[in-house]
């Protein structure tokens, strides 16, 4: 048995220096777990650190290449050179800790290749929803299940910013602007406000949870820029639901429907209640039911958690000297998941015409909508609120129709020349 | 490597079939996982069995002296024979999952001493709320973290029971026979009733986050039974809160205090949501913040999904080779933790006094309070409701007081021979 579990930190940015807390202030109980003591073994970052104590280094190969060190934890984030980073690592007999879901959202087939081919492990809890252990809960706590469906709150900068409109009905703009004095989102939070944080974090659950490899490219992806403070307004007073953006996967007729784009949900729904930089992530499996995880997705302390978690997991196996024997993530590289078609997920959906001011449009607008045999639950037609854009709104909660069908009916709306800007259509989360 | 995983299941009730339905439906995913095939090498149980395709015995040595068989199931629930069962699996050299509350939560030393001597795994996330992996979470997910609170709803009779009382207002007889009929309260509720059941798991998930051992002696204990049509009415309507039965365990200046007893949640705490056989759990880590886990906390499928769970990551563990070497509960059984006295923990309160109908109650309650210097929130003082209890109902939300200093005043407004009934307190859960 080893004596001690040496670790190399290349990243030491704001959850680095998480991490180096978590472990000096909670020592004692995580050494008493790995069965041994654990070392930083060397820290490596581009910028100079003034870390007292720690060997530094601003070159990564320089801890991949010492072979006192068992573990190394990725924090750079983004594709390069992380992923050179965790694949020499495995190569050079590292186990790794990743906190990093763009790296494994693109080189997911690439780096479990690497670590079944080299016997090390990849742990990736950090990856996906801060300090909630979702990973975890999918790929062993759920692993008897077949799983149906995982949908989630899993991006804070964008929740934050929701929250903060529906709260204070302030514009995107201003919210995003209270988001980044918050700390909530960063200078530029593109990949954020684009649903693409979010489509990687989803591409994990999903290749973890159906033993495949997803791919950005399958997931149908928008974001939250053209949510409006109407939109906002209208569905949580007159309808009752808040605007979320979420991620969901979900398999119907044996096919995966893969999504990230801002839908409604009822106010007594799990998610409506999920604020700020928390998340939420709900996996119903065929034995399980509904499994719903909430917490901190976000923040320097909560991602420590989950790496530091993961550190004494993979501490305790190299110590043991089991480290690698038993695979992390189980998957066929070779097979294939059937996606749904586009178009063919049935959803009921909130609608909001923006209409000229004359007689007949609702009629001509409700007319397509029969002809598309899309059968409308409830409408409300309002006064334009002061200060927003002209044109009256019209707003439109609709029963389960095929997306595909919708679509072509609001083509046709838009064409009318009766509308004064494009229909806005948002989904319903069940 | 093995080429197959053999489980011998004792006790084949529910939950046991349970565990078959899932193993044999989802045999695919279960084998692609460990890496190996399962098979079911033996089934014992007390009553006869017309299981086909299974070797059935009702002795239980069979399976325990069988030497094809790697891991042994045990799904007898209650004390014995299901210690000795566990002792002898594991001194015959087999790894043991578990779905019993009751026999962890007395016998945790004894069982993980014996499971460190002939290094071998118990497993248990079926124990503790159902599908909802929150042994996992805590154990492994969470490892970093110095746990500062554990609390949830833990029992699915008890809060089935106070969901119908909630939702229509019914008795606790009239709601513990809805529960019976709906098949979640058994013949003989006692333990779940009385709180016994959620001590149990309270002591399981707290030896677990706490590295020691509790036992049931050190949780101070409260039933559901108590719980009158009245204080549900009252704190629902006049408070805007629920009652639920919460177990809950929490450091305060590095003593633990831990307690079983219906509380008030109010109307937008995550719990008061949590409705009939759910079960959620809060675990406040130092670096997590609060992590809620949510689900199915009782019931055939949940609890069989928890159970194959661990018999996938136990059979990965065989089939490698590795089952053992590295432990799953680590603690000191030495450890002494220091437990809060009785009536030093501070907490906001409900008040329910059953009051003679003749001037001055009101300030003769009021006075002893203001002695003793508690601070009230709120009273509203009720015409009785039609049907109830002679007397009038005086309601209190009282501030932040130490149970000790609330206890004492009590019992002195119950000697002022002013109240009917003896005086009724409710902790509000934060």
């Amino acid at each position: 048995m080893k004596k001690a579990v040496n670790i190399g930190l290349v990243g030491c940015g704001n959850v680095g220096r998480g991490v180096i807390n978590v472990l000096e202030r909670n020592r004692r109980i995580i050494e008493q777990k790995i069965g041994a003591e654990i070392k930083i073994g060397g820290v490596c970052d581009v910028k100079n650190l003034s870390l007292k104590g720690y060997s530094y280094t601003r070159n990564y190969k320089e801890l991949i290449n010492n072979p006192g060190i068992d573990i190394i934890i990725e924090l750079i984030g983004g594709y390069e050179p992380a992923r050179t980073i965790i694949l020499e690592s495995l190569k050079a007999g590292k186990n790794v800790v990743t906190a990093n879901k763009a790296v494994l959202a693109k080189y997911w087939d690439e780096i479990f290749s690497a670590a079944r081919k080299y016997k090390k492990l990849v742990y990736f809890e950090a990856s996906v929803a801060g300090a909630i252990p979702v990973i975890q809960a999918l790929n062993e706590g759920l692993a008897a299940n077949r799983i149906e469906k995982i949908s989630g709150i899993l991006n804070g900068t964008t929740n934050y910013v929701l929250s903060e409109m529906t709260r204070s009905g302030v514009s995107f703009n201003v919210a995003l602007n209270l988001a980044k004095s918050a700390g909530f989102a960063e200078a530029n939070p593109t990949y954020d406000i684009e649903g693409l944080d979010t489509a990687h974090k989803l591409a994990i659950l999903s290749s973890l949870a159906w033993a495949t490899c997803i791919r950005l490219k399958d997931i149908s992806i928008a974001g939250i820029k053209g949510v409006s403070e109407e939109d906002v307004f209208f569905t949580k007073h007159e309808f009752g639901y808040v605007i979320k953006l979420i991620g969901s996967a979900q398999m119907i007729d044996n096919s995966l429907d893969l999504r990230v784009e801002p839908c409604l949900v009822r106010k007594d729904h799990t998610f409506a209640s999920v604020e700020r930089e928390y998340n939420a992530v709900l996996m119903r499996g065929d034995s399980s039911g509904d499994v719903i995880l909430y917490g901190k997705g976000a923040g320097q302390f909560p991602a420590a958690s989950a790496v530091v978690s993961d550190i004494i997991f993979l501490g305790m196996q190299v110590v043991n000297g089991t480290a690698g024997k038993d695979p992390f993530v189980v998957y066929d590289p070779d097979k294939k998941i059937k996606l749904l078609p586009k178009g063919k997920r049935e959803a009921s959906y909130y609608l909001r015409f923006t209409a000229a001011d004359r007689p007949g449009v609702l009629s001509k607008v409700s007319g397509v909508l029969a002809k598309n045999k899309i059968s409308i639950a409830s409408v409300y037609q309002k006064e334009p609120l002061i200060g927003m854009r002209k044109g009256v709104p019209i707003l439109m909660l609709i029963h389960r129709v095929q997306e595909g069908n919708l679509l072509k009916a609001l083509k046709e709306i838009d064409r009318l020349g009766i509308i004064k800007e494009k229909s806005v259509k948002y989904r319903i989360e069940d």
